[in-house]
């Protein structure tokens, strides 16, 4: 039975509301167990627990956050060797579209591909000009349909990964995938 | 007399009205001289006489156009270490948000780095949740004036620190930013 | 029965031998079939055939090398939506040691993303001071043995990670890691 | 007089060694004032201060640390409209090549550019196959004359930029550039 953590930090609550929707994606995929923690809270146990790990934060400086950078710097040595071949992907809240969210999906797969993890991003469009390509991205509190769909895609792509390549559970691949419209 | 190239790739149109906005908004500060490529008729000439270089192209696959990719590749050797310290910034269009635009310009600046070049984004925010820290962004063609604005204050914050570190014109600094709403 | 393509670009040989020992280290991996494809003659059915990919070019003003953009410009169409969930991983040789080999292999990674790829670096180091975190990379061609034996390990995981994941030979997994040293 | 900040992290030593040269390289320029900080002790006011930054830290997951992190993030909107303009580069000390020290360069450029700064690397060769097109790097502490000039050039190059477009003392320009050996 696969594990899934989504771990995040958020200030405003934006990312919070995301990291819900990652984890009510994930959970969508039955038989896989979810996990969601706030950075603060999180520890190596859940790192190594997870077969599959969404991150997220805000948009600071164009980069992850101090908190989750400080969360990786201090547990890598203790993970180290014990995360090759975990599934990961990234979410982020901006300021403003053209802020840096991708940016800061990007700074968080180049963390996970650092111990090891493989990253993807999900070429599903949830909407008109709106997709997840390196992680789920918004400018401020995900509010369209199309917003809040695309953590929540981002969530049940990472549960597919982890159930159809760690749990081998042919059934749960995902389907053709949904081009832009 | 400073010298502003707009160098860009277009196959839809839109990555070509974005060049045009970037080039009247360097238009708007008076003394310099604005060029206006295409990049299959741009030479090595057009990047060795520009003080400022704003480079644009379509989202693809998360980067440069090949075209432009092509542009840099074949002219590197020709303008080493005659482009150290020109400024340069860039734009994309992608197909939808999250789509790879902040990646593409990023990978822009790269280039523009690898020779030698100092490089930008812009600070201010040109609407609601909109702005330009990476270069200049959207989704398909841009409509919203927000979305117009923001390519012609990339190609004005060009023009800008052209007249003032290049051609030396205090008054041409830039006023305080404007912040996001 | 696993397909690993290991894809690239060459001007000098270098970035050919390092592709060679990609090949080679795939081929450490009994039970897999692997196709070694200049980008000159790799077609979109190379892409869509294979369930690993590994991508390396020269680096050139910091990115993939023109040739091996179009090539993923040029196929990106007709492989969407057929390469989700399939494994990839990067290399590259450049002019010297930080003129932009890390950036370039995150340029191919972002590619492979782009069409929905998971993608992977190696942890291990292979010598003092020597590891693949984000791909394989050299400066020049490949000569001492730590800088022959990371494109061969970056080969050797992309293979164990198809026989793992896609045709689920748990005794593929690769074993513990070596650390730095 | 042009103020030129160099700001560090440092764990084991090494990054704080290459901010001595990084600082050294400044001082070959006569006429400017450079103040050398551990993030530690650095202040929003040390930015502000400066006319140009360069900002080093050990890699750590293939990013800025955690502590160089929080040092922009928490000034961010200290500083935020006050910092446009102004010139930066990096430096990185990873564990091996191959480690992501390129990637920590840019990570601390995507810093600089966020608050509005113009970044650039450096094209010149400080030796056969070394160079910092985006930032001095090395694996370890610099101990070979090429690793020990390349900290030292970024330095110079930095306050020679900081000459040239800020104290408007065009003697200063830099020379042709030492091409690859």
């Amino acid at each position: 039975m696969g594990h899934i953590l989504v771990i995040y930090d958020s200030k405003t609550g934006n990312t919070e509301t995301m990291a819900e929707q990652v984890a009510a994606g994930a959970r969508e995929i039955p038989g896989l167990e979810v996990r969601l923690r706030h950075v603060d809270t999180a520890t190596a146990d859940d790192a190594l627990w997870a077969d599959g790990i969404a991150c997220g934060t805000p948009t600071y400086v164009g980069l992850a956050s101090w908190k989750m950078k400080k969360y990786w710097d201090d547990i890598a040595h203790t993970v180290w060797g014990k995360m090759d071949g975990k599934i990961g992907c990234a979410f982020s809240t901006s300021g403003g579209w053209g802020g840096g969210a991708e940016l800061t999906c990007m700074s968080i797969l180049t963390m996970l591909m650092n111990v090891g993890m493989l990253t993807f991003g999900v070429t599903d469009y949830t909407g008109k000009q709106f997709t997840l390509h390196y992680g789920a991205v918004t400018a401020g509190k995900p509010r369209e349909e199309k917003e809040i769909e695309a953590p929540r895609r981002l969530g049940k792509r990472l549960a597919q990964w982890v159930a159809v390549y760690v749990d081998r559970r042919d059934d749960m691949r995902p389907g053709p995938m949904k081009a832009r419209t």
